[in-house]
């Protein structure tokens, strides 16, 4: 390290969140770092981050899926940066985990996005994050306590279902996404509506499709904002494809697809699944990071 | 829960720690709590602690091996605890994780010991442990910011090996474990020495056996406060045995046991293999929970 400090900011790959990483770096044109993480045999993570940048300003980018086995090794990484001299470090989280857990649904339950959000808001002086699942929360700042920057994947998934998509029917899965769903709808005016859905469990689940007779020539989109296991869209694909209607085609921004979730959902009936490169996931395709770089600038003229 | 809270100390049992939690509640005769991880398809953990109890003081047990996949679900059930009225919450880690990681040992590397103590500091009020692996940091005090307490192992496994080895030579894997070798054998009046230990990698070890031809009807006794992968103390069995020797007895304090280190182990030509129930495994013969309890009674005394 040397005594002259950039004024830049510079980003660090943290594993699992290179690709994003590099997206990332090169829409800011800022210096990329790996940060490499060694497991002992005692399964204890050895972490190292470059030790040859002279930046002041940086972010790890680390998406949180998944979370539980990358956090200790982030913070050691959020811990490194501060010894070698980062005075600004924020977090890019692509994906935030663990903003569903808001509430006390039984007695005794932890509220697991208050201890998460705080443990991060220590080590971290800001964050940037793509549409986190926000239920009870209306704000990230109800929880953190460090600034956050909300990216909305809209505008990337809507250019994405304008150029590949003739005469989209946007379908959301449940009435809470409806807002979004007709948000996101009227950057490409196309037609939008919701499904009903009943859960039963972490992965039973059962829908129905309300009434699309009028958009008979349209192309059904199902959108949501994270594909875990993928009972949701693969319900919806068979209702839909059951009907006569044209094979849907599935859009996730986050791709977290737990265990067979996503051989399962390919072999629903649908077309295409098409995820944002919030989560590395062979169906990434749509890139969001411009629009997390503008935030991070956003972010940084507000502090200069 | 109720308003009148009871002036004892609850015991709280970190799923992977029930067995080590009996003991020590039966030890302090303390009130007993399961905690539970549910994890979800996306592997968030949902951690939830009984809230029929009226605890004012408890300990969360919590073995702290493979700490990275429990690091979470624990800051959750501590948090928890504080929503449920518990005023002092310690955490009893038989096995504390990350305390080799004391030093820098290659430019930037984090110091993960310092992260982890710092975490674990914030959300308890105090720690007790057993046979911490301290190198360069003399106490826990120089991590910890809470009141720590560190209990030996060595009276129970002196005990143990007084009751079950006949005549024996205690064998301490290198030149730093000698001091605590010596003592442990002071406490039987047995004889001891260390092995000269060189490390090549996390797993390839070669050692060289003293002189101990003067000892030939003794029972060779190896002792280590880890056992990780095994290879050091399988190594040892092995040239002890190829010199004519009988077969040692091995005794690790904490039975990490990487992979398959305790079959190889098992197959190195030894004897019994037995340890502390610091860790959870099948080797488990010395309980030091008495010790525990012990340690855990002196503090609530010295507070009180």
């Amino acid at each position: 390290m040397t005594d002259t400090k950039s004024s830049g900011l510079d980003v660090f790959a943290f594993p699992g969140s290179e690709s994003a990483a590099n997206a990332l770096a090169r829409n800011l044109q800022a210096p990329l770092h790996p940060i490499t993480v060694h497991r002992f045999p005692d399964e204890e993570a050895l972490v190292t981050l470059p030790d040859r940048h002279d930046a002041d300003t940086a972010v790890i980018v680390c998406s949180l899926d998944r979370p539980d086995a990358k956090l200790a090794a982030l913070l050691f990484a959020a811990d490194q940066a501060r010894c070698q001299g980062i005075n600004r470090l924020g977090l890019v989280a692509p994906y935030l985990a663990y903003m569903r857990q808001d509430k006390r649904f039984h007695a005794g339950e932890a509220i697991s996005s208050r201890t998460f959000a705080s443990v991060l808001s220590h080590h971290f002086d800001f964050l940037v994050t793509v549409d986190p699942h926000l239920h009870r929360y209306s704000t990230l700042d109800e929880v953190f306590t460090i600034p956050s920057s909300v990216v909305s994947a809209a505008p990337a998934v809507a250019e994405w279902i304008a150029a590949k998509v003739e005469r989209p029917l946007l379908i959301g899965p449940d009435s809470e996404s409806a807002q979004w769903i007709e948000a996101t709808a009227k950057l490409i005016d196309a037609p939008s509506c919701v499904l009903q859905k009943t859960r039963r469990g972490d992965a039973d689940v059962s829908v129905s499709i309300p009434d699309i007779a009028a958009y008979r020539c349209h192309t059904p989109v199902l959108l949501d904002d994270i594909i875990s296991t993928g009972r949701t869209m693969a319900a919806a694909v068979r209702q839909l494809v059951g009907a006569g209607g044209p094979a849907p085609v599935c859009i996730g921004v986050h791709a977290i697809f737990a265990d067979d979730a996503y051989r399962m959902l390919c072999a629903s009936g649908g077309g295409a699944t098409v995820t944002c490169n919030t989560i590395v996931h062979v169906s990434n395709e749509i890139d969001v990071m411009p629009l997390v770089a503008a935030a991070i600038r956003a972010l940084e003229q507000d502090q200069s």
